[in-house]
């Protein structure tokens, strides 16, 4: 048997070729989304103000299983992937544990994390389609600069929506989309009719995501040669990240390494969804067993603790309804460092694996994730995400019971970003400052209560 | 001909498992450290109540080629080497150069550049002698960040005194530092006698790296398990450095590819002294010639208007005396944001060497610096450090010489690392208001009065 190194590099010709569409071995499909006000499946030509039209067809596409990767993103990945398929030596040995945890890496990129696998993508066809530009919205800037890194590849005009209390208070993923060409505006602004409403009526408001959510999509269909663009939840998301589990799988196959668990943050499940996908395929094609872990915020939790239900993607609702594991369209998560984890929603491709039991899920507080992130970053070296930790604090936990047991089983998990851009979070771990929150049953039963009437 | 991918990797066992020390091969040594006082040189005894026994050894050697990487530190390599080599495809052809530019990329760890190469040896060397800790300082916070990486994995002690403003204005980079366990400390500080005396005399001093390095210089020699550490300019550290040139060798080799030109920015040397060690042996022994450009600050141009004399390595005169290009221990450069290459004087090694006519020097003013990196990064994707920004600029200069002779030149450069906590220069850039300092004639002619008397 060969050695396993500490990080598995695959060769630029084993980058994959292809993308995998989970829905195609989902008996039962992700449910269509639908128009709020009629209640009717959208079409493609529904969606087609708003969304780029080869995104929208791998958008609607339940059956094709693969889809092939355009040269010119292939030469875009070559810059960044493929990544690292890292084995945790280390930890290992501090957690003396009988356990092998592998981690796949998506942070070795100037956006910092797994979303430029779908940024470039977006971008792509953006620009294929003869578009001048994108909009988009960011919170605290994560996917905001994976896009703007893709559109000025390909020469793309990009328009970001900050949350202005971001914009204001953590400049700098602001000025790295600036670096990169795009214009970025707090929102609200007074560029859109929505941005000028709120403003009107909030005075001094520091803006939150529904809102520039909002504003990206006005600006997007009040502009010719533009469209909106998203980073998570989506379909076509899920299809883009897969590049993570295909080369994931590539690499164990590699040195014959099988996952007895597979370990990933989930927000609105990117991430998740992208790693997972070869492996739910075989689990869901019978040829084999894994157990599937999603990690969510305890301050969050839309598997462990939401409804699977028809809800707006947004709080603005603008958005078409999907049916996903939700907390309420207008559940606003108390503060956690987490944000890219802050989302009342999930991706309905993961929601329906989860409602027909082939994922479990748990949910952390912040300051044990925190506890498990330092540790991670003085062994292994990499400072990780507050996203990606709550990943680490599941593994670690799951490696801890693999020491009680005597089990030496193979963990894999998704390590999709590092944390320089989050100092603060840090800093508040370091100075003893951070507090954890947990929503009560009676906040939740709120939330729910405004779902759309479509549900009953 | 093989391929040559976008990014270079070696497998793990092809990480340099010796240091290479070009001194060896230097017909003219550098010259050694000599006491201020006394004007004698510094033995090993006289170094060892500031540094650890074994890196005194490595100082003072100057005719061993080759030193064995402890295991230990091999092993820590690996949860971060070998870096890749990458090939510029798409700079070149924006360029529409003949000319095919390769860099070496140091940035892909949590330190974020070339400097945890010797810090994890040092750190190594100060566990191995039984001590409890070591001291240093930091302007920014890049080689403060590193060692405490370091001092983390060998659960040594690591306090480190940070330039008051920087630990002020700059919280990032410190927060990381704390997350691995480093104790930061705003120098002047009021833990030693150095600190008290300037607080007492200046108050409200937003601080100095001259001072900075006194007091923890006193703090090491103050307490009992404890010596100094230095992150550049020492012949020790440009040794460490060398992992990184032969790195690069040896992807060259695998490739065929022959390097016409080699380029790294330069401070106080150590990326500059390790990318090239390997090919300068190779000049020196007269197999090879390449050109090799060292590039440095218009702001601080050491090898380019500085003089070649023996000079304080700091500006509070409490080091050796070392000879070296230099523009006066008291010499303060103006602003600039590439604060790595702020530095007065240059390793002798290198001092010698291009002494000796084996290198050359070029300048480049900072907006200029940043038009290549805003360039480099929209274009490779990744997002350079402002020190590393220099070699970008030089190097496509060279490439755009060739664009007019039509020579298909190889070029070689380092990017130490990446600009992440960098984004308050970018910010100034992007937002137009960055200046750039030349120093007049006067003001060095000023400065070199100042020169120890031992010169003359």
């Amino acid at each position: 048997m060969k050695k396993i190194p500490n990080k598995i590099y695959l060769s630029e010709d084993e980058i994959p070729k292809q993308w995998y569409n989970v829905r195609a071995d989902m008996k039962n499909k992700p449910a269509p989304l639908l128009n709020p006000g009629t209640g009717e499946v959208m079409q493609f030509e529904d969606l087609r103000p708003v969304f780029c039209d080869d995104l929208i067809r791998q958008e609607l596409d339940n059956d094709t299983p693969f889809f092939d990767i355009p040269e010119e993103i292939q030469e875009y990945y070559k810059t960044y992937r493929p990544s690292p398929l890292c084995r945790a030596y280390h930890l290992e040995k501090a957690l003396d544990t009988p356990a092998k945890i592998y981690y796949k890496f998506e942070g070795n990129n100037t956006s910092g994390s797994h979303k430029l696998n779908s940024s470039i993508a977006q971008a792509y066809y953006a620009k294929k389609q003869g578009l001048k530009g994108v909009t988009t919205e960011t919170g605290a800037g994560q996917w905001g600069t994976a896009l703007s890194m893709a559109c000025a590849y390909f020469h793309l005009d990009c328009r970001v929506y900050m949350v202005k209390v971001s914009y204001e208070q953590k400049p700098f993923r602001r000025e790295v989309m600036r670096t990169y060409g795009a214009t970025v505006t707090p929102s609200p602004s007074m560029n859109t009719e929505v941005g000028r409403k709120i403003n009107a009526e909030h005075p001094g408001t520091t803006g939150s995501l529904g809102c520039a959510i909002s504003e990206a999509v006005e600006d997007a269909t009040t502009h010719e040669g533009y469209r909106y663009v998203l980073g998570s939840v989506l379909n076509q998301v899920v299809l883009h990240q897969s590049v993570i589990g295909l080369e994931t799988q590539t690499a164990l196959k590699k040195y014959g390494i099988e996952p007895d668990i597979i370990i990933g943050c989930a927000g609105g499940g990117s991430n998740l969804g992208g790693l997972i996908a070869p492996f739910m395929g075989e689990k869901l094609r019978g040829e084999k067993d894994y157990r599937i872990i999603a990690v969510e915020l305890a301050s969050c939790p839309s598997f462990t603790r939401g409804k699977f239900a028809y809800d707006f993607c947004d709080t603005g609702m603008v958005t078409p309804l999907a049916k996903m594991y939700t907390l309420g369209y207008d559940f606003i998560p108390s503060p956690n460092h987490a944000g890219g984890l802050r989302y009342h929603g999930m991706s309905p491709i993961l929601s329906q694996l989860y409602h027909d039991g082939y994922m479990e899920a748990v949910s952390e507080e912040q300051t044990s994730v925190f506890a498990a992130a330092e540790q991670f970053a003085r062994i292994e070296g990499i400072l990780p995400a507050p996203e990606s930790s709550h990943a680490i604090r599941a593994a670690i936990d799951e490696a801890l019971k693999c020491k009680e047991t005597g089990e030496a089983k193979t963990i894999v998990f998704g390590l999709t970003g590092t944390g320089y851009f989050d100092m603060t979070a840090y800093e508040a771990y370091n100075d003893g400052t951070m507090k954890d929150y947990i929503p009560t049953d009676e906040e939740l039963e709120e939330s729910f209560k405004k779902l759309p009437k479509i549900n009953r």
